[in-house]
């Protein structure tokens, strides 16, 4: 048995060990279909989770469920300037509606059938559903519309890795339309807040809440605001975006509506999203040399039940015990749902089986043989200690205390990524430090320098030079940064506020 | 106020019915992409629980979800022939992955961004998921694989109707391997199982399981096994259906096995699948002439308060007095669930709101005015009883019977639907008989004749002209129907089971 179940380790090579730890865990893989992954179920019992939760909080705060169409007529990409020019590059179209046989027999696609107007397979939906919102929205009365859709969406990614950037993915896209362009922004930070909590409390990421500079905003947003998490590697991932659209799309689409007074005004809308790529986030938060860690809020299992035995009289007693701990374990409840139990009976043996639930990130293994029986015990261990780190306790205690040691669990993790976090995030007030904090991370393993600075910049155009040059780019400017006065680093101009910088998936 | 509150009624139109029906409940609407539709809330809130109920079933008969992609290569759909036949004809294709500006500054697909090979929008997932099982099953040990996947398909249909027939349309579909031929027919049946009971128990529509006769059958199955649904025009909805596949894609995938012996064989497969076209089917079984009738057990909202106040002083008790009734009504249960309450408290006429709530096939209207207040009494009108059949009730007693009440909604909603298709299944045994059977419908209203005919049928190729000119389709050979010997009623062969024939949507 080698040091870690996970080769190559964290350090050695950090881009190739997560790709080993998605494997090792059997979330997903890549498909035959250029840049779109295949979610396999213990990847996609986690987006299940996910989505249950947040859905949940969506739905809190007002929203409801819609379906919009997939496919999106080539003209309405053009109705938004900027839109046209972030999203219209690269996308998948759709030019033939029928398929024929040529000449030798192969299928292809029939020329009588190409379309008039090419259709693309949204790359985001602020279009067409501006486009349907125009026609709903009448009235004052009819305002605010909330409505989230949760769907794929597809982008031609040129550079692809699975969960963080894939041509396909996964996602949930909220648009509202509102009579104020204030009740509007409220609605942005009302969902942003909802994505910090949920990235906190439930992956147990820690994350920034910040607005974007001009630069990075979505297309055709007035300001788009965001949570940044830090990966072990020291980078930054936008684990989720949510844009003040200001009146631009509800223009495009002719989103208007009639005030209480009788006059036309147009419409202020936000959106707002998070996808799958937050698998990918919390895969590089938590996970380590052994494999994936999962926070328990989001486990699609909490506790595998190892029945140990070594002959085959042994077996069914071992088997009726284990049994009836997953049924005591089950009536246990954590963050309002059953404990979710598995007895992993398998004609394996018991270190195999120990060492892929470690890698499969189950919070709690169980092991339970004669001995234990005889006692009444269980032997415990936990996915966020070591894996020889097993304590034994009485089954009762055990199923009593269930819930309380997933949530311990939950606290550790959050408690660990935040700490490396903070321990990683740098004031830096001149450039030859900047440089200096960014010059030695090699994209590979995890660099002794690097992390997030906090820099006084003037966000022009200026810098963007050198911040090509070290991979860098401004994440976001910290909502809750204590006003500070500085001089921006690369033109010494007076700054009021820091501006975080990294290098970024 | 007209009689009823749909124009046209069922009889004078029953197509048109359909769609006003969906237009005043506010479920749905066609988009500006041809063929496809935008599910508003009201309608995907019935989508919503739809697909809670089915994934439990799913789940506790031991599959779990992943996720595959939307796009397939041209390739894979040629490996199976008669898949080929079936499903190459009509989808999207997509032949580009780029947009540039031509010379008048419009965006085109930019030539050198042509595919080397195109992709398709899945119109069903067989064989991109047969590529990936064919990688992931080694030995017997990785059998049987069990899986079903949540998400869009397309079929670019000539004629589309909203939810019945939709270019673009949502679904689930399972789709699992298995060493024996067997233990795939058993798995074919057990979800067929399923399907019939979710039909009859969540939706309250009757059905028939039925196999399929072979000109019926999904392209590339071996059996087609069917859940036959009548509607209020007595023409038949496929409302689910589920595949014995045998070898043959497996065979076209490569998904071979090593036995326990060491042996090298070929999986045998299975799929199956509903769709959003069960909300069609949904409508179109319970909705009257006042609009929509949604079955408690499926309904986004199960009671609408509506608060009844003269005037403005009256208004703030009548308001505290409903909100306690709502928190009253939501801490009861039904079919596991908390109650769904909502007060409608909008500036608008009550007669209005009450006729809303009946459009939108609210299952109980409440209404509380001061004098039931002082009563401590509820009016209470059933969405299965007539809009003006409303009865007083102590509001203690309303409370604690809410759930009895949605039950007995739910229960005479099947009942009248049972009733309703077995009074219009008729055994027909002669050709001139079954030409009677079915001329007289036109399409439009509801005929005289028609409904489901039993008949001796030898499924040969016989018959096809008639059935055409009738628009007539074999539905299923009853799986419960009693064996009896008779003649076919087309070549007077004899015969030993008879097949349902009707129209069919």
């Amino acid at each position: 048995m080698a040091d870690s179940a996970i080769s190559p380790t964290r350090s050695q090579n950090y881009p190739e060990w997560y790709q080993e730890v998605i494997k090792a865990a059997d979330l997903a893989e890549n498909s035959p279909v250029r840049g779109s992954m295949v979610i396999k179920p213990n990847g996609y019992g986690i987006w299940e989770n996910m989505q249950r939760v947040l859905d949940g909080k969506f739905k809190d705060t007002g929203h409801v469920n819609a379906y919009f169409p997939l496919l999106i007529p080539l003209s309405f990409l053009e109705k938004e300037a900027e839109h046209v020019e972030g999203f219209a590059k690269e996308c998948a179209v759709v030019t033939h509606h029928r398929l024929k046989p040529g000449a030798d027999g192969k299928l292809r696609p029939d020329p009588q059938s190409a379309l008039e107007e090419p259709l693309i397979i949204r790359p985001t939906s602020e279009t067409i559903i501006g486009h349907m919102y125009a026609k709903w929205v009448q009235s004052y009365r009819d305002l605010p519309i909330l409505m989230n859709q949760w769907c794929n969406v597809m982008r031609w990614e040129m550079r692809t890795r699975i969960f963080l950037r894939t041509a396909e993915f996964l996602w949930q896209e909220g648009h509202t339309v509102h009579a104020t362009a204030a009740e509007a922004v409220e609605e942005t930070l009302r969902m942003l807040d909802v994505y910090a909590d949920f990235a906190e409390n439930y992956m147990a990421v820690p994350v920034i809440k910040g607005m974007k500079t001009p630069d990075e905003r979505f297309p055709g947003a007035v300001d788009t605001y965001t949570i940044e998490a830090m990966m072990q590697d020291k980078k930054a991932l936008q684990a989720g975006t949510s844009h003040f659209l200001g009146q631009n799309f509800a223009k495009a689409s002719g989103i208007k509506f009639l005030t209480q007074e009788g006059k036309e005004e147009i419409a202020y809308t936000t959106s707002w999203g998070v996808s799958t790529r937050l698998i990918g986030g919390l895969i590089m938060t938590h996970s380590d040399d052994n494999g994936l860690v999962v926070p328990p809020k989001l486990a699609p299992l909490h506790v595998v039940i190892l029945p140990i035995y070594r002959t085959e009289e042994e077996r069914p007693a071992v088997l009726e015990y284990v049994r009836s701990l997953e049924k005591e374990l089950r009536a246990q409840s954590f963050d309002g749902q059953s404990v979710k139990v598995k007895v992993d009976d398998r004609d394996m043996r018991g270190g195999d089986k120990a060492w892929q639930a470690i890698k499969q990130g189950i919070p709690l293994r169980v092991e339970v043989g004669p001995r234990d029986m005889a006692q009444n015990a269980v032997f415990v261990g936990r996915r966020d200690k070591g894996p020889k780190e097993k304590s034994g306790m009485p089954r009762a205690q055990f199923v009593a205390d269930v819930a309380k040691i997933l949530q311990e669990i939950q606290d550790t993790l959050f408690q660990r990524a935040k700490s490396f976090r903070d321990q990683n995030i740098q004031k830096i007030d001149s450039l030859k430090d900047f440089e200096t904090f960014f010059a030695h991370d090699d994209d590979k393993g995890i660099s002794k320098a690097g992390g997030f600075a906090l820099v006084h910049w003037n966000p022009k155009a200026v810098g963007h030079e050198i911040l090509a040059k070290l991979k860098v780019t401004p994440r976001c400017i910290p909502l809750e940064g204590e006003k500070e006065s500085g001089k921006c680093i690369f033109t010494g101009e007076p700054s009021e506020k820091r501006v975080i910088f990294a290098k970024a998936y």
